[in-house]
């Protein structure tokens, strides 16, 4: 396994850094394009929080954990510099969006803006330690905690008392963020945090009769049944059972990292596509149809998440079933997403049959994040492994 | 041409109505269920107000304009009494959604619901003139003409100033809805909303440029170079150029319907899938990729609209090219949308390729609608056709 570790650091360092560093940088107005073609072309100037934010960690955990590059702190501190002028109404809710100037676009009724601004603050101020950059993020983070029971507010459309339902994506999400921010939070402080998150993903949205998460339960944890109570997104438990195998790793809970591990590799094997190949975006855990018409889509996320968690298994334990799923979901992975044509980032969206379905390199929704993290965390995972 | 209307006839009469007389009405809460499988099995009882409305209006038409058998009636009446009873907020607007006995799920946050109550009351006052369903139905339609500027309300996201977009699906809608509720509303009233719906559609969401409709443009009625300002959905405005055409056909404007004929076969040369055949659901008007994963797919309505507007525009003017392009469509959609292992309601979801992506008969956004309009309005109009 260890040999894959080069490989990853190779595509990293080579081909996909250099792509967003070559490409991404919007040197009129600040901020990050993330809009570009295969070939790098800006199509589309609108900057979508979610992703600034990512780039601004991506950047600082590059320049944290592998080389102390002047351009990527610089890249860093530029795209900081944009979301905290111009990212936040007067509450200092996070916007959804921006036009390529700065003007906002689109309101904060998307905790996950929040989510992952709090993350690049964080990340940022490790690097560089202004004093305004962790208020930034412990500020933004404390909004996060204070709205984590209705993070929709007035865009919450669903009528109270009918149906309560609470969705798996904001606990999952902070048992990684959490994490991240432990230098700024202190160790108190994230145990309390991470502990009530790691109950909700462990016991309440995952499902011990079908042995899968869910995506959305009653506001009692229970299971129930329509569209949204019975929709599985297999790539979000699986990533989700990395985040909380680093924080087992954290507790030294042998107990949670197993049980992680076991979930992991039932959603795995749930959401194989033994037909194409690849892991199915959504599914009905009855095995209805689903509302998402993109169902069967394979998606490059859910694919880098799972290896990263299957690499983090296979350090832990050197489970030689780890092993061979890499293999495998790194196969169809490297065959079906990376751009053997043009290089540098990856594709993003693949038809059921693993065709690509739109060449974009990043998007509204597809940014610097998830390839380059993968392949960080993959890299740094497997190089230690003695085989 | 006229051979087809017994097809369609004989579709609509044997197969496509039965299958929901048999499956869809919830004996016990009243109502009707639309999500059913392929073989009529309910998987979801939460009821959809635009699904129940358009079922009401199915059949109030039907009742109508084919025969009145008394089951129709009734049929009609007992969606009304449920929709009467459960579908509106304290101010008169339609939830979204209901669960199975009638409480609400999702708030009123989308006018569309409002479109095809209206809709329904006024057909469902021909067939049975109660006051109150009058009453309804002309409420309700005031109801949208007074929020059309702004119909999302608080739970409108963008941030006021920034990019103002309006969007084609209101006006769209207004241009069949007016002219439905001409008996309730009266020749002069109808006159006056039309004309300037029919504006809106063809000058300012029709872009001389690219000869073809956008999804949105901004408040001044401007292309913008956006997701949304790019946005392209050939269904939709196929749909409105038959639309368009009836209310031609009502002033007596050959021009306008030239117009819409024009309009409408640009729209379709430009959405049809040379290489797998049938008619793209969204495109890039710029070509780029859409944010709509689902935008190569082949979906029933678009298909069906085609028909009605192909159908309506030979009746017209018996241009061959109206008579080929039926039959292209024609062939396409009988072979891949109707279920010919198991007859009844017909498929609704392809992948790109022509294959059923979803098996579902009915579902979230897929009722008794589409395919039994589609087959009458064909019928009705071809059956009069000299050859």
């Amino acid at each position: 396994m260890n040999a894959y570790a080069e490989i990853y650091k190779d595509e990293l360092l080579n081909e996909v850094i250099p792509f967003w560093e070559k490409y991404s940088l919007d040197k009129d107005c600040g901020g990050f394009f993330t809009c570009l073609t295969q070939n790098g072309e800006v199509y589309d100037t609108d900057k979508f929080i979610w992703l600034q934010a990512r780039q601004v960690w991506m950047f600082s955990t590059l320049y944290k954990s592998v080389q102390k590059k002047e351009s990527w702190k610089e890249m860093a501190v530029s795209g900081a510099d944009f979301l905290e002028k111009h990212g936040r109404d007067q509450k200092g809710n996070w916007y959804f969006s921006l036009n390529q100037s700065g003007r906002p676009l689109v309101q904060p009724y998307n905790i996950f803006s929040d989510c992952f601004a709090a993350m690049a603050f964080g990340k940022l101020y490790e690097i560089a330690p202004e004093e305004r950059y962790k208020k930034i993020s412990t500020n933004t983070f404390a909004n996060i905690l204070k709205r984590q029971h209705n993070p929709k507010g007035n865009y919450n459309k669903a009528v109270p008392g009918t149906r309560n339902l609470q969705n798996f994506a904001l606990p999952m999400i902070l048992c990684n963020l959490s994490l991240e921010l432990e230098p700024l939070l202190g160790s108190d402080s994230v145990t309390e945090i991470t502990d009530s998150v790691i109950d909700l993903v462990m016991n309440t949205f995952y499902d011990e009769t079908s042995g899968l998460v869910l995506e959305n339960v009653s506001d009692m944890g229970e299971f129930i049944d329509c569209f949204e109570g019975r929709l599985l997104n297999p790539g979000h438990a699986i990533e989700a059972m990395w985040f909380v195998m680093n924080l087992g790793i954290r507790k030294n809970d042998k107990a949670l990292i197993e049980k992680a591990e076991k979930i992991m590799f039932q959603q795995l094997e749930h959401g194989w596509d033994d037909e194409h190949g690849g892991i199915f975006y959504f599914m009905d855990v009855k095995g209805y149809p689903t509302q998402q018409l993109e169902h069967d889509q394979k998606l490059w996320w859910v694919h880098l998440e799972t290896l990263v968690a299957l690499a983090k298994t296979y350090a832990y334990n050197q489970n030689p079933k780890a092993a061979n799923w890499f293999k495998k979901v790194h196969d169809y992975t490297w065959e079906h997403f990376r751009d053997t044509k043009n290089g540098g980032e990856w594709f993003g969206y693949l038809n059921r049959e693993g065709k690509v379905l739109l060449d974009l390199k990043g998007g509204k929704w597809k940014g610097c994040f998830h390839v380059p993290r993968a392949l960080l965390e993959v890299w740094k995972t497997l190089k230690n492994t003695a085989i």
